[in-house]
């Protein structure tokens, strides 16, 4: 570990600080794409993204392209020109798979929600009963305000009053640090990224669908309006590789893929429930050292915040670069507002990966010694 | 280099081998996408790739996926849907650029060559004088085939002939190998992958448009039929981190774009000049041995030939898994066919970037060893 001592310590809402091991996959040496060495690698962790997302028979796609390429596939395979989406908003993420949705032809209504606040059960089964939608989407956690959607409840109203929606999660924020679970809440796709709780630089778009998606994919009626996010294109080179056959549509990235592979066997070296468990603490513990700061919190409450990251107002008179210029003094980098409206009046920590699993790291006492010595220094005097 | 001894050596048209300083550089620690670390990086990258380009004004994009991407991003920002596209197709990738720009609405026109034959100025000077098409599609080198397309002949009969058409050239197994002048030969888009002559692991689709070709984008009458390809996205993007800014659309695969800087600064240190000469030397030396065992190439001649790759008929009587197995126990990796009609008719030779480059390493000698030991193993004794 005493490598990774020099550098400013990662603790953004992704990319996230990497295990050694992970990073010495990165420079896995050149390796053809169809060879005996890497076809177990890329077939094994196809396998293995089954048990991250609890799931049996749900097919997972591993593809090179960031994180916003899920929005792609979910809007060029799952829903045809004309055909209704509902989206519920919590966020800058919110606006962006709305965009995407509408332009492959989908007509999206969208239930807002106030900054801060999560999608209530009641406004999801009022929006569902004005019509009949091909999906529904919600942010896992919206990456720009921190706000933990209740995908179990959320899944509950839409099984029973709308059975043939399909579900869509936008886990990009929430796959490896918050609880879902894919088979037993009924969710019909989790798109995700590597560079988040899964701990793997960015660089793969990551997502599993339900058998009932793919069935309403291969049952289209109308061409799928993308080339590159086709699942036509994907679907057999992910069945090639987990049956440890080499096949073509386009280079996999070898180096990302063995580094996903490594990461992915810590992960599931232990219980999910553990892992769960550990993001939680991890965030409380950040939380309660910012609260007895005297810092407000973008969620409204703890129940409607994330695990794997927190979103803090800055308290009065403190400037944004300021402050995360100070942090970065102190070696520890922090992220700033991305939300449109209010982006420059808070900022963003993340605690996801081994910066929650791995507490003799000591990331979380740095970070918030790293704040609470920064905001002195500005003049800050607490509540 | 003593520590990439053991592994086998990777000599396929894509990966390449990588040199020690990018491998290190794909291990690069956590390290923010909009951090005053990372942003010279991309910034200067953007800048070193008008270099290879040999372009003044291009406009580079860099983006998280594979080298069919670029497809993707021509057919969907540069053709609106029911304009006419001409493909000069001499293989596989001819094929699947059409089906690409097929499903953004191009009509397509193709001008197919028989394997091993590269497409005419006569063929393009009566396909141009049929129709007036929108763009017109060269594979500079058919991965499939190792046919190297006479790019400068052919964009001088279209300025000539249809001087509104724009030059697409896919440059994914030639930029950084092979003759390419973007500014010189008035071409309109090169699109090129991170794996190939560049250098650098799977992963980057790296695309560079003209000024022309960025103002037809900017006039485009239809909305753009992509999201994760859409242009609209990355112009600001690439203009951000170019001036030195942070900005998100998605993340960036921050190692990789480390990995691509370290080898840009290594490919832009001796003149592009010698490095064209570098791969014409390395092709003729390896083709040059494999003809003096009385092996047939698929390209008809010589200058049809690219000098990033050989590809070459199996001698009758050696079975396709036989020899690349054979050639595997000699610790070296070669390819197999890609092209559908002939995929087990013959094999591929990838010699491009420090396989060329640094002859010190040997990699030709030990290719050439390993085919001439692994024929004689199984029979072949030579013309």
């Amino acid at each position: 570990m005493s490598s990774q001592k020099d550098h400013k310590l990662c603790m953004i809402p992704g990319p996230v600080e990497f295990h050694e091991d992970v990073l010495t996959s990165m420079s896995t040496l050149a390796t053809s794409h169809v060879s005996p060495a890497f076809i177990p690698v890329f077939g094994e962790s196809i396998q293995l993204l089954r048990k991250v997302f609890l799931t049996e028979k749900g097919q997972p796609f591993v593809v090179s392209g960031s994180g916003t390429l899920g929005w792609d596939m979910v809007s060029s395979n799952l829903v045809e020109p004309g055909e209704d989406a509902l989206v519920l908003n919590t966020g800058y993420f919110g606006d962006s798979f709305s965009e995407c949705l509408k332009v492959y032809g989908a007509k999206v209504t969208q239930v807002k929600s106030e900054i801060g606040e999560r999608t209530t059960i009641q406004e999801v089964s009022d929006a569902i009963s004005d019509k009949s939608y091909k999906i529904i989407t919600i942010t896992h956690v919206d990456t720009s305000t921190g706000v933990l959607a209740d995908v179990k409840g959320i899944s509950e109203v839409v099984k029973k009053q709308s059975p043939n929606t399909l579900i869509i999660v936008d886990g990009v924020c929430s796959v490896g640090c918050e609880e879902l679970r894919f088979d037993e809440w009924g969710i019909d796709v989790v798109l995700t990224a590597s560079q988040k709780a899964l701990g793997v630089p960015p660089g793969l778009s990551i997502l599993v669908a339900s058998e009932r998606a793919i069935e309403v994919f291969k049952n289209r009626k109308t061409p799928i309006p993308s080339y590159y996010a086709s699942w036509a294109h994907w679907l057999p080179i992910m069945n090639a590789y987990e049956s440890r056959k080499g096949m073509y549509f386009a280079t996999p990235p070898v180096q990302l893929i063995y580094a996903l592979n490594t990461s992915l066997k810590q992960i599931t070296s232990i219980p999910l429930e553990t892992r769960f468990e550990q993001h939680k603490k991890a965030s409380n513990r950040i939380k309660d050292a910012l609260d007895s700061l005297g810092l407000n919190f973008l969620p409204k409450n703890r129940e409607a915040a994330a695990n794997g990251m927190t979103a803090i107002y800055y308290p009065e008179g403190i400037q944004p670069a300021d402050l995360l210029q100070k942090v970065a003094s102190h070696n520890v980098v922090i992220a700033g507002g991305l939300h449109r409206a209010i982006a420059t009046k808070y900022f963003r920590v993340g605690h996801m990966g081994i910066s929650a699993t791995e507490p003799e790291r000591k990331h979380l006492d740095t970070v918030i010694s790293a704040l609470t010595d920064s905001l002195k220094e500005l003049g800050y005097s607490g509540k």
